[in-house]
């Protein structure tokens, strides 16, 4: 008798999502989105994108012209060791960070793989078109940096949908994908080239304008009754140790991230030692915060897979700079403390009085560090000094030539705090029109009680612990169960 | 009552197993074999193997003869970031896709990892004799180049495995290892010293050859009582997720694949972009016939794990070609798509008609996109012309120099249609003499109903699950249970 | 009935539990331990650590006065691909080896990010002292290879931590590294600069010393009531997966381990070459064993998980020598076989009699092997000749420079030995005195009964495995389980 009021009562539950089901199914729209735009990309790419010379066949008389004396000058030796490294944190690391949900696995690393993919595309049409225009000939000239950048203009529209994860349909994300690699490069432009700040790691460009972009998104879309499906907000023992792989492989490659497209030479050696000792720091304090604010002082993983990466984003815009190892500490120190306290006060406070739902915590671990970064990063400019970085040394770092060939340090701050308004500016503004799209009851988005469940779009195998429940019940149904395992693998 | 039955039922069917099982003992085989082969691996090391010129202690005098002006000039330093790359792609990349299955991880992970050791070390040897032997001693001088040739090599073996997985016994294994190694190294001697054709990410070399290795192997080992073990031909939730770094690991460094041994300079940076290009294209075609082709739209987990990479495959060929950019993408859009379809259509039609049992579907992983990559190798070489390339830039990429200088585009062209037809020729003939050798009933195969089970040849852990299940019927031996948890840990 | 019984059976076994408990909360020291020695970093790092002349901004003048053509001579660019290998190694490679434990896993991979990042700030100092030291100005001047360095001297402890997994709470482990890094650095210093023995890839100085260093702390810190936390010593399936990961990151990446810091060019080239042969040969004898030593022949994941690896630890001193690749071969033949018979006979062996508790097996996997690497090293070295080597080789390769410019290889091999005695005997006596200050009872380490448990320093999330469980007997408490699920991710 128990069992069989187990069963009512799972029964009834099922039945009672079925009901609020909305219509998730995507099998025109998403193929139909897929197709048009890798065709559009494809025209696109004809029209537009070549080789750079260093990529180009004619890259030996290049050398030739150029009086290169080996191919180890070639840019792709000094950037494409940082370039995998970006690459994995892209893909595995933002990718199994999301997989700790207990089954929102797929739709994590599955969804992020697919928006990834898509949005690398489109940014090296759109950053080429602000950066690498060759006047000459009207063409986009491609080489590795691209890559990178491609990379890392993705990355802003991966931290945006870590606030929305569980609670948007694929195409939703796509269209997410599309807006925000548009507003990405229009945004790094104006701070880049216009108002020529420094960010080699984008805490501005990437941290800070990823996370307001996806938290003004979810703003917009607020779910009132999203705890109907709170069963599955959380996670299971392996579901976790699943998002340390992503954690570690975004932590331990930071400071390939920050030093990634720094300048050759002292630039990318300084931007390595000076993130490896902050992210260093921050796992410090996180694990200290996380411990202290448990009444058995235990830890908390959603800390450690986070907050522990805080010190990394903060430290993207001063990379290059010389901050000081000890400076590099402290910065680390600081933003691990406050991405903790995000997590244990700042989330819950916006989802009850702001209705903000934030499902990886992106506030915490990429705006508040991003801004944090400016910050520093504005502060270090312009306390900088010939003493400190030599005559030509602080030329080379802060690019101080051609336009801005005559701006002070204190000039060059200012214009670095000016690019982190336009960050949050353009998270803001932008979210809020992108949201506003979102929000058409077009995009096959799961309802309230679906949320953080693979199974509206996935085939989800059904698992040997589930059957153990059904099984029980009904045993005359047993005998056929085996087929119901199996996949179309074979 | 329910219960009872529930145990009769599993209990008849772990009989019926039992009953027909084979002898899977490999204890006397196994470690026969790596034994032997091991100590003949030594001997020949011996009596072949040294340093060559960049790995030797000579190193010093070289650079002065050769007038070499930095350390920086020593090959490792070009090739061994992209090694590594490939590295994890072998033992990483393909040892997880493999571990799909529900209860065949650890032999998915575990035996790739065996073979992938043993087949290095032969490759070695077999690749040197053709490729590096040192006429002035008769040694094998080997360097980083030589350890990318040997994962390469293997890599065609462990693809075959794939097509075999969960079917074979590990002995099988390094007979197909062994077999497989030698024969590469003769196909790879005749499509690229022999017809002088380019295949710097082996399209056909690698997953050609392999592919068609491994299905003919599959097809003589026929197993038309497979549907024994089909309650474990699936995968669950976890087990798929752990698939998913594999899929992940080799399509985010297949960049690396693709240029490991292009030419320094613009080789190696062109193929890298050329293969991330078509990697991202394959991405959102298969997604979107993943979709569509399912009556809900929902994704299918094995076209997410597998046909991503076909534009990888696909590229393998024509990495270093100026094929552009757009007809990277475009190579991708095809192949993700014809994938994509192989795992819907061919698959299925292949096990039931032309009894092709292909447990991860290398048909649509490699075979397919590998002959893809060998055409559009063919074509893009047809037409390269020295407009597009340079006059000095045509003959470095296709190396038309000493016996070749006068050889012409169109020529080059047909010479890789040739090598195309090399690589399918050496998988079947190949295959089916292996398959012969395989089908020997002395190598400790499983029964057709013990198939993709771990227990076959591994000590499995007792999953708690399962005590969950076995406690029910008898309670009275709970008490002693925890021991069955317990490893020889400590 | 029987339900009633088996939940009687599992209610007593908690109640025991939790009778038993000591205490364990950690909430006030670990938090202090981190801050306090955070801030001490800090002002530490302050008062001595800057970039050294090759991060700083002042490397262009450098460059002109060195006469040095091109950025790619930054020492940045021989070794930064090395060191995000070893990163990986470190925090994943590590970190996951440690999780084949059923309910240890966020242990495993989150107390080794911990220390890991504690422990490289420390060593960054102390290495610095006695080998970055500035003379002119007092300052310790850091580049790419002083955080290779930092990486190397935390493996030693971590190491120590695969002895004492499970039994010891954090704040022990930061005292362990704390007094390791110590102990580490001292060594190193008597090794390396004293008696100028060679170990680029720390044989004696990382895996001799951290495996005795570990060894002795456990065997202070014997539990002879361990027994009572049985249940908890093994592993599931699916964590045996998980280790997997940090095998193959170890196994893959070891060349980049042991060539780290070798000498530029040929240095580096030869080491990765022979880890990367001396690896596939303990793969292969590893298989074999574990598989000739159990009834079936069946394969036992601990000894693929762990002994695959001892070829790599075995190379670690003789890597940058002309050892020959059939050299390599032989040095990762024994160590497999000697590892793999270490965990059959030797660890129960070491528990019983020599009441050594060794939860990872660290005796096997890089005592042995560590001791057999300083014997091969010393063997190596003194059977080197001009002849093999070359002159300038000789010179080059053992530093045969300055005070030691007249040093022969004999009495560099006689140096060597004496090399792997310092380590031993650090790691026993070392082992010994830190193993007295973690036996007070301040430290918070868990009950006997507690071990093995990520439940007494975790919040962990209660698994749906779980639930079914404690649902069947009180089915009236179902319908508030959901809220139980959930994390405070939202």
């Amino acid at each position: 008798m128990f069992l069989l009021k187990a069963t009512d009562h799972f029964s009834s539950g099922k039945l009672a999502r079925l009901k609020m089901a909305k219509n998730t199914n995507i099998r025109i729209s998403l193929p139909a989105v897929c197709f048009v735009w890798q065709i559009a990309m494809i025209i696109l790419f004809g029209v537009f994108i070549r080789y750079n010379e260093e990529s180009d066949t004619h890259w030996i008389e290049h050398r030739r012209r150029k009086n290169i004396s080996t191919n180890s000058e070639n840019d792709f030796y000094y950037r494409y060791p940082s370039f995998q490294d970006v690459h994995v944190m892209i893909f595995v690391g933002f990718g199994f960070l999301m997989t700790f949900l207990k089954r929102y696995s797929f739709g994590g690393v599955g969804f992020n793989f697919l928006i990834a993919a898509f949005g690398i595309q489109w940014a090296l049409l759109m950053q080429g078109w602000f950066h690498s225009l060759d006047e000459n000939d009207g063409k986009i000239k491609i080489g590795v940096e691209n890559l990178i950048n491609a990379d890392f203009c993705v990355a802003g529209c991966l931290i945006a949908y870590g606030a929305c994860l569980g609670k948007v349909s694929p195409v939703q994300l796509m269209v997410l994908t599309l807006f925000g690699v548009t507003l990405f490069a229009v945004e790094e432009y104006i701070i880049l080239e216009l108002l020529h700040a420094k960010d080699p790691g984008g805490s501005m460009v990437i941290h800070t304008f990823g996370a307001y972009y996806g938290l003004t998104i979810s703003w917009v879309l607020y779910r009132p009754m999203l705890s109907q499906s709170k069963p599955l907000q959380g996670s299971v023992y392996h579901s976790d140790v699943f998002a340390m792989i992503g954690t570690l492989f975004l932590w331990l490659y930071w400071p390939s991230f920050n030093s990634a497209i720094a300048d050759h030479g002292d630039g990318q050696h300084r931007a390595v030692i000076n993130t490896y000792l902050a992210l260093a720091s921050s796992v410090l304090t996180t694990f200290a915060i996380s411990s202290i604010s448990q009444k058995h002082g235990k830890f908390d993983m959603v800390h450690i897979q986070n907050a522990t990466l805080a010190g990394g984003v903060a430290m993207g815009t001063a990379s290059e700079f010389m901050i000081t190892p000890y400076g590099s500490l402290i910065v680390g120190f600081c933003s691990g403390i406050i991405s903790t306290f995000g997590y244990l006060f700042l989330t819950p406070f916006m989802e009850k009085t702001l209705k903000i739902q934030d499902t990886c915590g992106i506030h915490n671990l990429h705006a508040m560090p991003g801004v944090i970064g400016g910050i520093v990063g504005a502060i270090t400019a312009a306390s900088a000094s010939e003493s400190v970085y030599g005559k030509e040394g602080l030329i080379n770092t802060f690019d101080f030539k051609e336009a801005v060939a005559n701006r002070t340090v204190n000039i060059q701050g200012g214009y670095q705090a000016a690019g982190l308004f336009v960050a949050i500016a353009f998270g803001l503004v932008g979210g809020a029109l992108v949201g506003g799209i979102l929000k058409l009851p077009i995009w096959g988005d799961p309802a309230d009680a679906n949320c953080f469940d693979d199974e509206v779009y996935w085939e989800v195998p059904e698992d040997e612990d589930e059957n153990i429940l059904s099984r029980q019940p009904n045993m005359n149904q047993t005998r056929d169960m085996p087929d119901a395992y199996q996949r179309s693998h074979v």
